[in-house]
């Protein structure tokens, strides 16, 4: 599904993935600069924990931001009947910033699909709501959602499992814990059964900031792995046989540490260029 | 260090890095096509399992090539004054293909390095004598080895450790078990300190046999992932602090799967088009 039309020329609001195991405890870089960008102390965050089976998912970055001085309180979707709860949709309506907690992206998926709160999400985004989502919260923003799959480098023709997203973005697929769970091959197959989007490989604790106008900026302590198909020249994809590596000739890779930027419409990627340590 | 220099103009050997744990069971399709090129029935195979410290290494390759009815032993070379031994350096004058296997690239560094057997290997290999090397084997090679470094899509400033190889070819670095054990972070870092070769990640149980004229085919079950950092634009590896993640733009990369072939001078993929199951 395409990102929610914009109306009277208003801003988009941000979008902005995170790659899981966000730093809560120390500086809390990309948690403060989310509470910043929707507000700082005059921020509302209302998050959903919907991702999550633990009870203490969503109180957790509820106190996270409070501590930042703003108000913050998390809803209490666990089923789809939830979603058409109109205290919930007036709670949607009111915040700043909607928080998007881990777990497995398949409940989103399942729970929020085609539900009030869904449409609620992708409306707002579209008139300035800021959104962010961690790990499964993060996958679950783009169009086409990675929803499961094979760990390593190389991509292989069942080597990822895709289901329909939040659509809040639809020129990125996101993959997550990117680093710490190895996974280029899945994202690399992912993009090879139709190479129109940027793959963003997303590290622990980095987050990207999309803005409204669709540049991303790398926050966070890791690196984001950008794949560019659009200079694709071969896939293998279509006549391959279960299991087979597939032969993918002419993508192109950047590595953006933090501080670095990627315009999603152009595909350019700009380096962060400092004064160094020498 | 280069390729040594070819005389009167005699075709170089071929040079066949492998990605480790090539089949030894079933079809042997390495194998077989390495003693193949290096005369079926009339090849003359000297193993060299230095890199190995298991008795059986060498044994069981002279096997398994005596086996598709070639001639081969194996050289105990196991010091580094073993390197000045008459004998070994005429049993390589004899081989019409040299096997280099697993082990420690390392033990193959440190003991063959220098040595009138390494310089003999690059001669010889030069005048035509095709070499082929797996695992640690691959990683001896090439001019610049991967030494060990570590696990991961992200490079970072201290993700790999170098060391100077054989210099059969100078167009790539190698990194083997590339699939199996999520090697793409440590190649890229390796590629970062020098943009002036090709990366080439090998999978397990596949080899890149290098034609004379440096066109690479891809032969076995896995893939072949190509970096090619002609037109990187930025890289941050020479302000980046230990540990830091790297920022690199503009790598271009092609998974390769078998028959698919890369022109290891021009930098050019060529997939191997098949009709397909559909």
């Amino acid at each position: 599904m395409c990102p929610a039309p914009i109306i009277d020329n208003v801003d988009r609001g941000w979008v902005i993935p995170i790659g899981g195991a966000e730093d809560k405890v120390d500086d809390m870089t990309i948690l403060r600069r989310f509470c910043q960008l929707c507000g700082g102390k005059k921020a509302n965050i209302l998050v959903v924990p919907t991702a999550s089976q633990l009870d203490d998912t969503g109180p957790r970055y509820v106190e996270l931001f409070e501590g930042m001085g703003a108000t913050s309180k998390y809803t209490p979707i666990n089923e789809r009947e939830d979603c058409f709860n109109e205290d919930i949709i007036a709670s949607l309506k009111e915040a700043s910033g909607i928080f998007i907690t881990g777990g497995n992206q398949l409940r989103l998926s399942t729970i929020l699909g085609g539900t009030p709160v869904a449409k609620l999400i992708r409306s707002l985004n579209a008139q300035g709501t800021h959104v962010a989502g961690t790990s499964a919260g993060a996958a679950i923003v783009s169009e086409h959602m990675i929803a499961g799959g094979e760990s390593g480098p190389t991509p292989t023709e069942d080597g990822v499992v895709m289901a329909p997203g939040l659509g809040l973005t639809n020129k990125v697929i996101i993959d997550q814990h990117f680093q710490q769970r190895d996974r280029i091959g899945r994202l690399l197959a992912a993009l090879s059964y139709n190479p129109f989007v940027s793959g963003l490989g997303i590290d622990e604790d980095t987050a990207a900031f999309i803005s409204p106008q669709g540049v991303l900026e790398v926050v966070g302590s890791g690196a984001i792995t950008v794949v560019d198909p659009s200079e694709l020249t071969y896939s293998s994809m279509a006549k391959a046989r279960h299991h087979d590596a597939i032969t993918l000739i002419g993508m192109k890779l950047h590595i953006l540490g933090p501080g670095s930027k990627y315009d999603i419409n152009t595909r350019t990627a700009i380096a962060l260029i400092n004064s160094g340590t020498s």
